[in-house]
């Protein structure tokens, strides 16, 4: 742990396929002291997520990409240590593109706002960035506002062990839908028909994944909740329902290749299917009403939330690849210090 | 002309590839006689339509393909020469699923019954099956209630000379939109753009079409009203703008093959497109009111309707083919007896 230095990951070069720690250079500088209108924040915990990896590539994307020689961006948690700001007084923890080091300088002037979280809070600070934070809007936007779930209806989600997918699995079983989870292995698989309820899991790892899907769909797909793309993505939108939605939350198969995403188009035009892609940033005027309804949610059992943890900044570039090859369960969060 | 006889063309086997007439069986039946409750129709004018080509073939599809040895399944219209049909009575002009044939048995089992035109047209019977036909209605339907248009937004159509296409743009120009056809060779992008008053046509047989897409949409693509697929589909997604939307109508550039129709799915997640697959039937219960307002800019010269007219029913597997090679002028129709 450093505290007379702040460490940043500044960008080397863009990736080529998997990320690699050479991809950036770590450097120190001293801990920042606020100028002006601004406020230092001690980072507590960075979320890890798949557009990370977008914002690393120069592809068509949300955002502009991190420019080569700047600070990675990250969404995180931290504790504001030093303020000339009325926006911020120290103690008081925040959330925002917290960036991946050490510390970072809220001004007036930053383009996303850093928020400040309430002072009692119903979860720990990792869920907050988890089931509680963008990952669980992500999920619950996407699924409800988009998804449309109807009781009784078939909702697949794919990624279903990851932050988002298993909070989307729950929130449908909330709806009175079947659930049916992707996910990879057999223990991702138990895990999530088990211990959060999920009605049936197709590991697609398993040569008969394909089979697995046709069987545990009988009657066709109502709702996919789409995360992956390539090959899982056209099986299940070839089991699709007439008039069936498909919110296009993320496609991360294909984020470590230079290639077009592609898919089949044909089960869209003959089944009717909606398609649409959002950012959970699309709903941001909602984000205080769904906040407080994930976080019921959580602390009476309903959603189970679950967090792989990495301990140290250091670890970030090699942590993250873990979403890339599904090692993480639930939420992936670096922990940079104690709170 | 065959007054004694009722030519079918029946399906012999599966098309690989462009249509063949050999594809088909031409054959000879007496002309029928109404059995009880049923009445005997006159084929006039066949609509030749893209979906005729999905129809032969097995792949996903909106209805059961036409089965080898059924007669090919066709929209038409025609008069009734024979009735023990309450529904129907000599004299009567009809339009439905005629097939390609001479004549067509109507009667209570039909699964889409076929329908009894007013008695007095306020267009000619081409145009009941071009532009106020569900051709028209297939533009109007899934420009207006898909691509939600707004004045000063950029729409874009491509196969924007044919049936459906021209009648999107002209319905776009309606609407206060800057209006965009592709379309293939100079005399059609002249065409739609002197005479459709469209704003601007891409030539998709010149070399340096995508630049012509790029110098025509400065601001980029609101609606996208489908019709190809393929890299035009590609290239005018690539420039579509956020929250804009896709009706996806056809992807013709892929019925000749046996190819899953493949594109890139990025645009859908970055862009947050809303891409909705449909079909006319999907709006069934508004085709009164809508019909009227397609007749009604049809007769006051504010949708300019163009058909292009192959005599002789016998031609119908080799005129089909134009709609892949983009011969025909807006509808295609096979005229098939005088009124």
């Amino acid at each position: 742990m450093s505290n007379n230095v702040n460490r940043q990951f500044r960008l080397k070069s863009r990736p080529v396929g998997k990320i690699k720690t050479t991809d950036f250079d770590l450097v120190e500088e001293p801990v920042p002291t606020p100028g002006p209108g601004e406020a230092v924040i001690r980072n507590l915990y960075l979320s890890l997520d798949p557009t990370n990896r977008i914002w690393m590539s120069d592809m068509d994307q949300y955002m502009p990409p991190v420019e080569i020689g700047a600070v990675m961006r990250g969404g995180g948690i931290g504790k504001v240590v030093a303020s000339n700001s009325d926006a911020y007084k120290v103690g008081d923890t925040v959330s925002g593109l917290l960036g991946w080091q050490d510390y970072y300088v809220a001004g007036p002037n930053d383009e996303i706002p850093v928020g400040v979280l309430p002072a009692e809070l119903p979860v720990g600070l990792p869920t907050m960035l988890g089931a509680c934070g963008l990952t669980g809007l992500t999920a619950y936007f996407g699924l409800l506002e988009l998804g449309q779930p109807k009781a009784g209806e078939t909702v697949v989600v794919s990624a279903a062990a990851g932050a988002v997918g298993s909070v989307v699995g729950q929130i449908a079983k909330l709806n009175g839908c079947r659930t049916v989870g992707i996910a990879g292995g057999p223990e991702k698989c138990k895990w999530i028909v088990e211990e959060l309820g999920f009605d049936a899991a197709v590991d697609y790892k398993a040569p008969d994944w394909r089979e697995q899907l046709e069987a545990v769909t009988p009657d066709g797909i109502d709702v996919n909740f789409e995360n992956v793309g390539g090959e899982i993505m056209e099986a299940v939108m070839a089991r699709m329902n007439l008039f069936s939605r498909m919110p296009l939350c993320g496609m991360i198969s294909g984020y470590n290749t230079d290639e077009p995403m592609r898919g089949d188009f044909s089960p869209i035009l003959m089944r009717r299917i909606n398609v649409r892609g959002f950012i959970v940033t699309d709903f941001m005027e909602k984000y205080a009403e769904a906040t407080m309804e994930l976080a019921t949610w959580v602390a009476t059992g309903k959603i189970k939330s679950q967090e792989t943890i990495v301990e140290g900044l250091e670890n970030a570039p090699t942590a993250v690849n873990k979403l890339f090859e599904g090692e993480n369960l639930g939420k992936l969060v670096v922990k940079i210090a104690d709170e």
